[in-house]
C-alpha cells in the first residue's frame, strides 16, 4: 500500500513536527519523552486532561489538544501504546495544581502503561485519575484488549472532560464526567478495506474486493463477521442494532450521534450513514440532539466508518456546545 | 472499489440529506431544482457568495456555507457540472439586494452554465459578477479544461470573499478579492491511486501499485508525468517546484500554505507532507504565515495530496482570521 511517507520509523515524529509546525498557536511538541501539550500549560488551578495511544488514528489524540479540550496527548508508534515515561512527563507538565484525568482506551498496553504513569505521578505528589474508556459493542475481549475496545466514546468523552475541566470543576466532578460518558456511550464499526502500518508495508488483513467485515476495531482486530458487500442502509442497520440493544436506550432519550471515518472513506459517503443512522435512531424515538460526523478516530487509510451513540444529559449538552479550540474540533472560540 | 453507498444515482441526494440533517443550524437543502443555502438566506444588504459545481470534492462547496463563507452552494452529480437552473434558483435565493458572486473552477461545463445563470439573473435585474479560478500550474489544457484547472485556490478565495461580503463590502470589491486569490495563488496536485465514480464503479485511471502520478486533476484528469513511488520529501519538491517558480514569488513575501488531502490520504500522512512544504517555502524565504492542513477539496477516495500557496497581503490576512461558521471551516464564532 502506497504512502505519503519518507522512512517508515520517522512517520510520527516526522508528523508530529509538521503537526506542531502547523498549530503553533495551539500546541508544543516535546520529543524525548514525546508528547504534545497546550502552548499555555500547564493551567494554574484547571484540572489538566490527557489522552494517548498508538499513532495511526489521527486527529486523535494530539488534534483534540487545545482549550476546552486535552491538555496533552501521548502519541506512541503507530498502533503501539505510548510508554509510561511519556505519559509522566507529560502529566507533570500540565498538572496546574488541579491534578491530572487519563482518559484510557481499553487496550492491554495502554492500560497498564497509564496505571504505571498515574502511580509514579502519585508519588510525586500530583493528584491522578483514570476513567477507562470501552464502549466497542462488537467483540468481548480482542486481540489488544481484555473485555470491549475503546473507540469513538473516546472522542466525546476527550471533549466533555475538557469542558468540564475548563470550567474549574474539580479532579473527581472530570472523572465522573468521563465515567458517565464511558458509561452512556456505545460503538460499533465497519470496514470496506485493511489499512499498513508503514513498518510493516503490507495490509493487516486481507479482505476481498466484494467483503466487508462488521465489528472491525480500530486496529485492523477482527469483528464479528466477514460476509459480502452490502449497502450503506444494510450496513448502518447491522451498526445500530447491537448499539441500540446493548445500553437500555429509551424513547425520548437525546442523544448524541457520531458518525465516524476510518481514514479513507470520504465525507460524500459519511453523510450517506448519518442519513440512514439518523433515521434508525429517530425509529426508536431517540431524539438525535447534537452530532459529530467526519473523520476523528481513524486507522491509517482504512475505508469504513464506525457509529458511536452517546446518551445525553442537560450537563453533557452544556459541556457539548462549551467553546473548543484544537486543530481537529474547534467551535465557539 | 467499494463504497458506503446504495444506488449509485442516489449517491448525491442521500448524501445531500444526510448532510442538511446534520446541520440544520447552518444550512438548507433544496431540491429541483438541488442547493444549499444558508439557513438564514438572504441576508440582507450583503452580497450573496455562490459557488458549485460537480460532487465528489467534499467538503467543498456545500461544506463551506455558512456565515463568513458561502451563501449557497450547487452539487451536480458526481465529478458533473450543476446546471444553469440550479445556479439561478440559488442565485435568487441569496440576492439580499446586494448582488451575488459566483466563485467558478474553469472546466468547461462549468463556466457555460455559471455564465449562461449569471445572464438570466441579471436579466431579472440581479447584479452578478464572476470570477473563474484556475490555480492548477500542472498542466495547460485539461480534460474538462480549456487553460488550467480551478483547485485549492477555491477553498481560499470561498473563504477570504464570504469574509469579504460578511464586511458589507460591495460587490465589485468583494469580486476585486476574489480576483487578488485567483491571480495570487498556484498549485499543485498528486495521486497514489485512483478514486471511482459511483456510477461508473471502476477506478477512473489504473495507476500500479509501485507507481504516482503527479499534476493529477481533481477528477483524475492526466497530470503532468507517471513515475515510481518517491519519498514524501520528495514528491513534496516535485509540487513546491512549479507553484514557486509559476508565480513570482519573493523573498519575504507571506504566504498561506494549504496542503489539502484527496480523499483517501490520512492526516498522518498530510502533517509529514506540511513539514517539507513549510521547509520549502522558508527555504525560498517565503514567510509561510497561515495554513490549512486536511481534506478539503477531494476526489472521492483518492490517495494524494496536493500544495496550493496564496500570497497574503493584510487585508487576505485579515479576511482570513475573520470568524467562519460552516460544517467544513470554522473558527471564530
Amino acid at each position: 500500500m502506497k504512502k505519503l511517507i519518507n522512512q517508515p520509523d520517522q512517520v510520527v515524529s516526522e508528523s508530529l513536527q509538521g503537526f506542531a509546525a502547523a498549530y503553533p498557536d495551539l500546541v508544543r511538541a516535546h520529543f524525548d519523552p514525546t508528547y504534545i501539550a497546550r502552548a499555555d500549560a500547564p493551567v494554574k488551578g484547571k484540572v489538566g486532561v490527557l489522552s494517548g495511544g498508538g499513532s495511526g488514528h489521527e486527529p486523535m489524540h494530539g488534534g483534540f489538544v487545545g482549550p476546552g479540550m486535552l491538555d496533552a496527548a501521548c502519541p506512541g508508534a503507530v498502533f503501539t501504546s505510548p510508554t509510561p515515561d511519556q505519559m509522566l512527563e507529560a502529566t507533570r507538565a500540565i498538572d496546574g495544581g488541579a491534578g491530572v484525568l487519563h482518559i484510557v482506551k481499553n487496550y492491554t498496553g495502554d492500560i497498564m502503561n497509564f496505571e504505571m504513569a498515574a502511580e509514579l505521578a502519585r508519588a510525586e505528589g500530583i493528584e491522578v485519575e483514570s476513567v477507562v474508556i470501552q464502549d466497542d459493542v462488537a467483540v468481548k475481549d480482542s486481540l489488544y484488549t481484555a473485555g470491549r475496545r475503546g473507540v469513538g466514546a473516546t472522542v466525546l468523552a476527550e471533549k466533555l472532560c475538557g469542558a468540564a475541566a475548563e470550567q474549574r470543576r474539580p479532579l473527581a466532578e472530570v472523572a465522573a464526567v468521563c465515567r458517565r460518558v464511558a458509561d452512556g456511550a456505545r460503538s460499533m464499526g465497519m470496514a470496506l478495506t485493511s489499512c499498513a502500518v508503514p513498518h510493516v508495508g503490507r495490509p493487516t488483513f486481507d479482505l476481498p474486493e466484494d467483503e466487508m467485515e462488521i465489528g472491525i476495531g480500530i486496529h485492523g482486530e477482527p469483528g464479528r463477521a466477514r460476509m459480502k458487500l452490502r449497502s450503506a442502509d444494510e450496513i448502518v442497520e447491522m451498526l445500530m442494532a447491537p448499539v441500540l440493544e446493548d445500553l437500555p436506550f429509551q424513547r425520548g432519550d437525546r442523544v448524541l450521534l457520531f458518525v465516524n471515518g476510518m481514514g479513507g472513506t470520504p465525507l460524500i459517503e459519511l453523510y450517506i450513514v448519518y442519513r440512514k443512522a439518523r433515521e434508525i435512531a429517530e425509529r426508536h424515538g431517540l431524539i438525535v440532539a447534537r452530532n459529530l460526523v467526519g473523520p476523528y478516530i481513524t486507522s491509517l487509510e482504512m475505508a469504513g466508518c464506525s457509529i458511536t451513540l452517546l446518551k445525553l444529559d442537560d450537563d453533557l449538552l452544556n459541556l457539548w456546545d462549551a467553546p473548543v479550540k484544537t486543530a481537529g474540533l474547534r467551535w465557539g472560540c
